[in-house]
């Protein structure tokens, strides 16, 4: 990495450029919101977000994981209990998602308007 | 749809969940910023973003074309000159991605130093 490292998305090295390649994921934009309601188990994740694979949810999860996003705690009982939940940088970031909510609660029916009226010329 | 739509991104055919589509996109996620700056040409916007293609470039324009976020204006000149501009809606999603970009500044190196904690293990 250059010593003249711009630390801005547009480049390609930044590490805000890999920050966004987690939030540019409509599954965490999705997931991190419902975990700030409180600790999931991975049922119930499943049952609350319509159309999620078991796959696209454990890797995401993981990916959560990977980045200090979501804190896996095993409870080590029996039978198996494990709760997915936010870290502190995970809260921050839900509380930065909510102006983006906001919007989408806005706009989205907008949005819907815009691309029937483009795919109809 | 049901008339007991939730309107939450939750739900597989809210309207919410597709323009979660749309944002959930690394590229868009820059390029709308970049876009609040000013208008731009395809070889600007291709020469700010490193690592960008140009088939990804023109897909998440495209994309934002028809989501209504975005306008493209041909001035008609000789050469061509055709210019990307935000509309409205974009420039109000601009506005709800700052605390997320400042969240990213604020976070991205301990993002970074989890991945690298996380694989190491």
């Amino acid at each position: 990495m250059s010593t003249l490292r711009t630390h801005s998305v547009v480049d390609d090295l930044c590490p805000s450029r890999s920050a966004l390649e987690v939030i540019g994921s409509k599954w965490t934009l999705i997931i991190v919101p419902l975990l700030s309601k409180g600790d999931m188990r991975n049922g119930e994740l499943m049952r609350r977000i319509e159309g999620i694979s078991q796959k696209m949810l454990t890797q995401t999860l993981r990916e959560l994981e990977r980045n200090g996003l979501v804190e896996r705690a095993d409870l080590e009982s029996i039978p198996p209990h494990v709760v997915y939940a936010l870290t502190a940088a995970g809260r921050a970031l839900s509380e930065a998602l909510e102006p983006l909510d906001a919007w989408v609660i806005k706009h989205r029916d907008k949005l819907v308007a815009a691309r029937e009226h483009f795919d109809a010329q």
